[in-house]
């Protein structure tokens, strides 16, 4: 992607309090060919704000909102119902389905986002303060930032920041439903399997896989190249890279499928009577 | 919440058919301060039913939709493509995001619903009749209630209650993708990570908390300031409040971590040859 | 359902590339008694393609979009902002909620879709290429057949197929957030509970239940009347139909049971010490 640094949104924690909206003069720097909306091949139906700078090569399907100060690419892609909100920018050629919701992000180029994809709500961070007998919440006031050839599965999360911008490397390839926490960082090229799941603050290098149902504690580091188990749950950094890693807690994977093997031939040796333990 | 009262909606099983609403007048006299629309924050592209009613102050954004019947309070932010269904109350300050969908359900104040956001679906109950040869509907015909200061996170899906009203307290926070089953009640300020799933009829008590992934089986409760860890299967009642539970089927955490410790040992002194066990 | 083909939808990459789209006669035949859009039941800020065939009785609520060439039957309900893709064909009766996408999907008679379902993105299906150092796409290019009297929770998704098209049996009822991968074959009247996961190429049989966030490996299969517990992951086939799973990797539920006790037992009898392994 073409930079680390996303602008900060401050955002009420539930009401629409103000917003300090930084729009600065970099954006257009970067995408000096953007046009003035509508365009030719926006949908009657479509709503453009008329802060939106919208390429006109791109096309806005029926019933889609993009917002103020948003910016999007040549030959983008935006279905039918999707919303981009306010200061969103997306690179050129990505392409939205239907229902796609993007907020306080930077999106690359070349991406795909199926139906359902929701990117930039608030991550989750509260705590219950005893003095005042109420729930808290902490603030989660940056942004998320899209590599250029992410693809994203339908009804998949990806929160904003809160402490740094969420980060999905280039190439990254997620499947439906996942679930990506607060300042999560992706290395290039990973692979995500459907109901996958990544706590707040965790980091994966690059070209890690993760099978389906797997998830990752907050705060926990994946070495690059680390492939992990359907249903696995990491909760300590694997500081080496490329190894197999299975169960929960995660172990590698040699050692997981030896706790699978005995428990099996314990239960065949004779079940549960005292004697055969 | 100020009720946990809900009308009856009747819903046909998978057909439009008829529907009983019962419009009563406790719900105006619940809201007196409510104008009726469309106001002058509601958008263009929005769609209010004139037989809504909106306060002033409300924002109903691009795209959104309030159906019959409903009532939306004092400074409520609808956010783009939302939908507010049929008779749905909003109390006020409540803010909704993106794609949000409510049905058959009353909320409270002050809270929020992140993009995608689905309230008052049918709960899941079928059964197969051997005689007709076929599956076979259990009518979900109640409604949600949702109290004040709760926060539901992306793409989160709130059963409607079928014997009682599904019910989530003050205060309670939730991530996204948490699935909430029919007839269940959430005590106050309990916190629910990603991909919590909630059984059926279940129960949890005020403050419990909730691993991601974890899960509470149909009809089971748990007791106030539980902490239930990550990847954790509650399947049996926990009566004693405040403890920490963890595994599957979920026991005591200290219990737990023994069963951990001990497959490990068992593999490290010597693997899965018969004489090592 | 009526047929087990569909037409190939020839999908790009990521891009808007160009669809070949393969508009057969037989669509009309097998719906002979549509009419042309707009209809009086269509609401005033729903948009129809002109070359979309909706039948003058079915329902086309607020904010929905029906795109080229789709059919939608007698009766049909098109929930507020709802979206019926490109040539998706809709069975007579058939229900959706709010929010919901249809694409590349043709489907039943007295189907109900809740809130947020997505049908017929693209499966996931991707490797690294070592040589140019980069992600390649695998084409997902078929589509999705929905039976008749089929139930889909809220959010759930089911992808379109890569060989074959992904195919949902008559009487399945599907809870929500349940995720179904490219080239799934579900037999009729299978019920999955939320969170539940089905790999790309699996099969279940007839009358399969699964319980909360149990899932089946990529191209496994499960026999007729088998029930998988609750967070149960299948990675082999099972073969014997009619008996109950549990565990992971999943095993006869007699033996799951075993290991869960043995493990109570080997933590009861002393800990961890080494004297007591």
């Amino acid at each position: 992607m073409a930079s680390t640094h996303t602008k900060a949104v401050f955002r009420g924690a539930g009401l629409a309090r103000a917003r300090v909206r930084v729009r600065v003069q970099r954006v257009v720097a970067c995408a000096p060919d953007v046009a003035h909306a509508n365009t030719a091949a926006t949908h009657p139906t479509a709503f453009i704000h008329p802060t939106a700078s919208v390429h006109p090569s791109a096309n806005v399907q029926a019933g889609a909102v993009v917002l103020e100060g948003a910016v999007i690419g040549a030959r983008v892609v935006i279905g039918a119902n999707s919303i981009v909100g306010e200061d969103v920018q997306v690179g050129e050629d990505t392409h939205m389905s239907f229902g796609v919701r993007l907020s306080n992000c930077k999106v690359g180029r070349r991406c795909v986002f199926h139906h359902g994809v929701c990117i930039g709500q608030d991550g989750f961070g509260f705590y219950f303060d005893e003095d005042a007998g109420r729930m808290v919440k902490v603030p989660q006031e940056l942004g998320v930032i899209i590599g250029d050839d992410v693809e994203l599965g339908a009804n998949t999360c990806v929160d904003c920041g809160s402490r740094r911008d969420t980060v999905i490397g280039n190439g990254c390839k997620l499947d439906n439903m996942v679930q990506v926490g607060h300042n999560a960082q992706l290395g290039e090229n990973c692979i995500l399997c459907a109901h996958v799941a990544l706590g707040g603050s965790s980091s994966l290098g690059e070209r890690v896989v993760m099978g389906g149902k797997s998830a990752v504690a907050d705060h926990v580091t994946v070495a690059p190249h680390s492939r992990i188990a359907a249903k696995a749950g990491v909760i300590k950094d694997i500081e080496v890279p490329g190894n197999d890693h299975g169960g929960f807690p995660a172990t590698k994977a040699t050692l997981w499928r030896k706790q699978v093997a005995i428990l099996r031939r314990l239960v065949a040796r004779g079940g549960v009577t005292s004697e055969s333990l």
